[in-house]
């Protein structure tokens, strides 16, 4: 048989592509670079509880040689009994980001809206894409350096409204009465609420989550991550709160054994290890006033800031900061966007690290 | 705010949900039960080689911390030296399954069609139905001990094309060059060849493998797991070698980071231990040939196996001999469905395992 690599058949195969998926772009990750110091992606910044790192060294071959429980039941009643929730009303993923598809998949269909308030975590846009559905961006609105939600998000016929709370790559928080008043006034939609980053505002005692007033609100869904304030995001493992007939629905669209393992098993070290997490939050808290500190001391302004980032106002020469930056080994988030591109969003990180950029910044304003 | 539990809101969310989702039956993975002799969802028999277990205790804290290579670069770099095949031909998948929802998200939109032979792998239609695609069965064509491609195969007006090979549940195995003609034949289809338990076939010295034709056939994905030869099922890796302008679009539909850093690294540790992988595989070989030899004395038969289990047939009985073998402790898969309702599948276990089944069946024939 002859070699068709040219064969023109092999465009036809590409042809056969979701128009959908064939038009869209990918969504570009948070570079990876070894041997940079990453405040770009809002990883955690010291590292999993020593409680992980035990369950981790005792995982036995039978744990890799057979499937994982598909129904993560360990891990949701531990997540259960941690957030005063019924194990019904939990389901596990390998990453929030899985969560997010569960959920687009379970409720989107071609043509269907999402919408979100804007600026906010890409993926929701490429997500949407995927579908065939369209993303409804409501700008946020800006008050000095807050920013509330839109007024007019529950009027675009969305089927599902999104919310990031604290936002990404804004820091910013939404208060809880404004958010239930969002399930309320949308109560004909799903609202998901993106808490990844909620711990920061939590530990700061701000009462800043959705979770105890699940009950309350039938069309509320809360999703969580391990990839920020418990520093698991190389395990991949997130959260999804909902009443619990949701919850069932979601668990036809998962992949099966979608959570592995070993991941299992270290969310549930995660969890139970509250002391230590706690202390991770306050240490990133602090390292957070001192960048802020430090940042404000230059004439620099940012959003009020719940999360472990902030979104500082550079002006035109963002780009050329975040390139600067970057030669000297430190990796911020910067994006082209228009809406985005007179920032850099730092990461908080590990003392030395935030040091390193305070000094980098200080020889450039 | 009063307490909404039994609001008629609830409905209404669930009524969001996408029609095609809230009447499609969940897929039923296999029981996984502690304490039972699993011979009922195909994991290899052996476990993962030392060196996986020595890569699972080095894995450090910052690969928890940080996310995954989105690319699991290295892990395809090992994959395509092991295979021949080039890099930018191959995606890893958080398991096969993974891969394959991500065929189904980036090639079928609703009313199109995805065929496959009958029966296999009950996963096919759940993933149809998700996308509100519809799943055409054509049955084998059943010669004695063999599955035959069924002739119609072709004349489906599917946009894909899915044939496991060897078989599940059957445990048969289509020639190479029957698969071939197929790939010609339905040139303007995506053709997926789920290879999951190939090595079996490879290691009874049978050149069973789609993938040294890959370059051949522009229309061709082929799918490897480690779930089963290499004893890494709890760790969720699966890998897809296409050309590579195909997997480029797919890495557009994976989630950014579908494969975790543990489960890379250790798939690289898997692939490049080929002594320990072939010797499992022969163990298990010699296995197969001691159970038949037994099954084959008490009068039963099956399908020529390929793969690591057997589609015994049972008859009118088969139910009761199923719930009779998991009242000893001995788990073995059966279904309900009318083309499968007569048999029991019966995974190659260690040699006590079979051992423990052949005797409970002996007492039963």
């Amino acid at each position: 048989m002859s070699d068709k690599t040219d064969n023109p058949k092999r465009k036809s195969s590409l042809d056969l592509l979701r128009p959908a998926v064939r038009d869209m772009p990918g969504y570009t990750p948070g570079e990876q670079i070894a041997d940079l110091v990453k405040l770009n992606t809002n990883e955690g910044a010291f590292g999993p509880s020593p409680q992980v790192m035990a369950t981790l060294a005792a995982i036995g071959d039978e744990s890799l040689r057979l499937y994982p429980d598909p129904t993560s039941a360990k891990l949701r009643a531990a997540a259960a009994e941690r957030f005063g929730v019924a194990p019904e009303q939990v389901l596990a993923g390998n990453g929030s980001d899985d969560c997010l598809t569960i959920l687009y998949r379970a409720f989107l269909d071609k043509g269907q809206r999402v919408a979100c308030p804007w600026p906010t975590y890409g993926l929701y846009d490429t997500l949407a894409r995927l579908q065939g559905a369209e993303l409804v961006r409501s700008p946020f609105h800006q008050i000095g350096r807050r920013y509330e939600l839109p007024a007019d998000l529950t009027k675009k016929r969305a089927k599902m409204i999104i919310l990031a709370n604290p936002n990404n790559p804004s820091s910013t928080l939404v208060p809880v009465e404004e958010v239930r008043k969002l399930c309320d006034e949308a109560a004909r939609a799903i609202v998901v609420i993106d808490e990844a980053y909620v711990d920061f505002a939590f530990g700061a005692g701000i009462d800043a989550s959705l979770l105890p007033y699940l009950d309350q609100h039938p069309n509320l869904v809360v999703l969580r991550t391990f990839s920020k304030s418990y520093s698991l995001a190389g395990a991949r493992l997130g959260l999804l709160f909902a009443a619990a007939p949701i919850v069932e629905a979601l668990m036809k669209v998962k992949d099966s054994y979608n959570v592995n393992a070993i991941t299992q098993a270290l969310g549930v070290a995660a969890l139970e290890d509250r002391a230590y997490h706690e202390d991770c939050v306050r240490r990133t808290l602090d390292q957070r006033a001192h960048l802020e500190g430090a940042l404000g001391a230059l004439g620099l302004s940012w959003p009020e800031a719940a999360a472990n980032f902030l979104l500082v106002e550079i002006g035109e020469s963002a780009e050329e900061v975040y390139q600067t930056l970057k030669q000297q080994g430190l990796l911020v988030r910067w994006w082209r966007t228009p809406e985005l591109r007179t920032k850099i969003r730092i990461s908080v990180g590990k003392p030395g690290d935030n040091d390193r950029v305070i000094a980098a910044l200080q020889k450039l304003f």
